[in-house]
């Protein structure tokens, strides 16, 4: 009998071939493509990765910013990962993401050794029915990387075919998780983080021309936290703040399935919107 | 009669000479420091001015993302401002802060363009008493930056003599604005986005070790929108999420008077406290 040990397709697309100094390689499958290039969310999972693969790595990821500089395609990249400084029980990194001769990713990620602290929170999961009892979003017709995703959306629907009004805010709720299931760790955790709708499709109910320029992503569990968690699928939060002349923010949370918030996240996008 | 033309100490305090090639070099005053080096609000401000006065300069800030990746000190420093990518309407600026021969600050900032879009907002301005109504707090005794500013806390008040008992969250509201009045620009908006007291210090009320890490800023107004805010009070909101592990988040908006929102801030912040 021949055992088949298949990686997992967010494993493939992240995956990179180091050489050396500093410097990897690697090429995004078409599989987790969004309108023009690869989804956001896995090309922040890859450059965190190859800081997580580093042999000079340091700690464990406590937040991450990257910036949407530049198109990504489907041909080879390089990915540069360079620590900035490293401290007794932190480490700061830059990374750059170059194509075809010119940076499209630039970002830094900051790592850290935890140590056992005081601990509390200031903001409760929001109860919701559980994730059994909403039903899963049917995602044919969607882009390719939204089939990599298992989304059950409690509140803040998106309705592409036009049936719902314009929202009074653009507020959403959803169980979201890696298709097929994955367990969670630092990569799945920061894919999972951009892998909301654009606000103002839920504002407006309709398409609009988007592009994220910049995302920070802080994580608010470590290595263990995220184990616990395994392959169920976390609580998503996400909000916008204000549209403003061509970019709107995102604000968002994402809560492990015990009410344990795992990762917080915030985004600015660059919008343009025929309808209004 | 003799007239004097001050620079305002934000503008001292912030102030590059240029050595071309992307190089500035500054120092900071210790009228800006905070407990060991300098706040954080005028070092962003200062990275920014760099990006801000440099000839290669295209468009107006978006979003700043800062790292305090080591200790800055009063001598000498020098800022790297590189141009990563320029596109028609857009600019993505990577920034360092180096002294005594390493990278203490690293950062990214984005440069873009407006047009004209359909506007709105998610959520708005908390109802408040006016700024002349509530009292202006006393900060002698309080580290140097702060005399550069006046702030007139609204709820969520920090009692550094402990009188006040631990609180169930840090949620706070405050009018604050440069001290001299200055009118609001760029960079007296990032620096402003760091002045809110740390989360911990409302919630536990009292002082922790604590360090900020990673700091983003998105600027939802344009230089128009600055300009008409003059330099009365912002009403600036923060709050934390989580505090896990000796790392905690803060949230925080700042809205012009009239319940506009100018920006939006967040950052992950090192803290280790003995008292809990």
């Amino acid at each position: 009998m021949t055992q088949y040990c298949a990686l997992h397709p967010l494993d493939q697309a992240t995956s990179l071939e180091s050489l050396g100094d500093d410097r990897y390689r690697g090429r995004f499958p078409p599989s987790y493509f969004n309108m023009v290039g690869p989804f956001g969310g896995v090309i922040a999972s890859t450059l965190l990765n190859a800081v997580l693969s580093h042999p000079k790595r340091h700690g464990d990821p406590v937040s991450m910013t990257i910036n949407f500089a530049g198109p990504v395609d489907d041909t080879d990249y390089e990915i540069l990962a360079r620590p900035a400084r490293t401290n007794r029980s932190t480490q700061h990194w830059t990374v750059e993401l170059i194509q075809h001769g010119q940076p499209a990713i630039t970002g830094t990620v900051f790592l850290a050794i935890r140590r056992d602290s005081w601990e509390g929170s200031d903001i409760q999961m929001p109860e919701v029915p559980e994730p059994a009892k909403v039903e899963v979003l049917d995602t044919t017709g969607y882009r390719p990387w939204m089939n990599n995703y298992e989304f059950r959306v409690v509140d803040g629907h998106f309705h592409p075919d036009g049936s719902a009004p314009a929202q009074r805010d653009s507020h959403s709720t959803l169980w979201m998780r890696d298709e097929p299931p994955r367990p969670l760790d630092f990569l799945s955790l920061m894919a999972l983080s951009d892998c909301f709708f654009p606000r103002i499709f839920i504002r407006q109910q309709q398409r609009a021309l988007v592009g994220t320029v910049s995302m920070t992503t802080y994580f608010h569990g470590d290595a263990e936290s995220l184990r616990q968690q395994g392959s169920r699928p976390l609580l998503g939060v996400a909000r916008a703040q204000r549209y403003f002349r061509g970019y709107f923010d995102q604000v968002g949370e994402l809560w492990g399935e015990h009410g344990e918030l795992l990762a917080s996240t915030h985004q600015i996008v660059y919008f343009k919107s025929e309808g209004f």
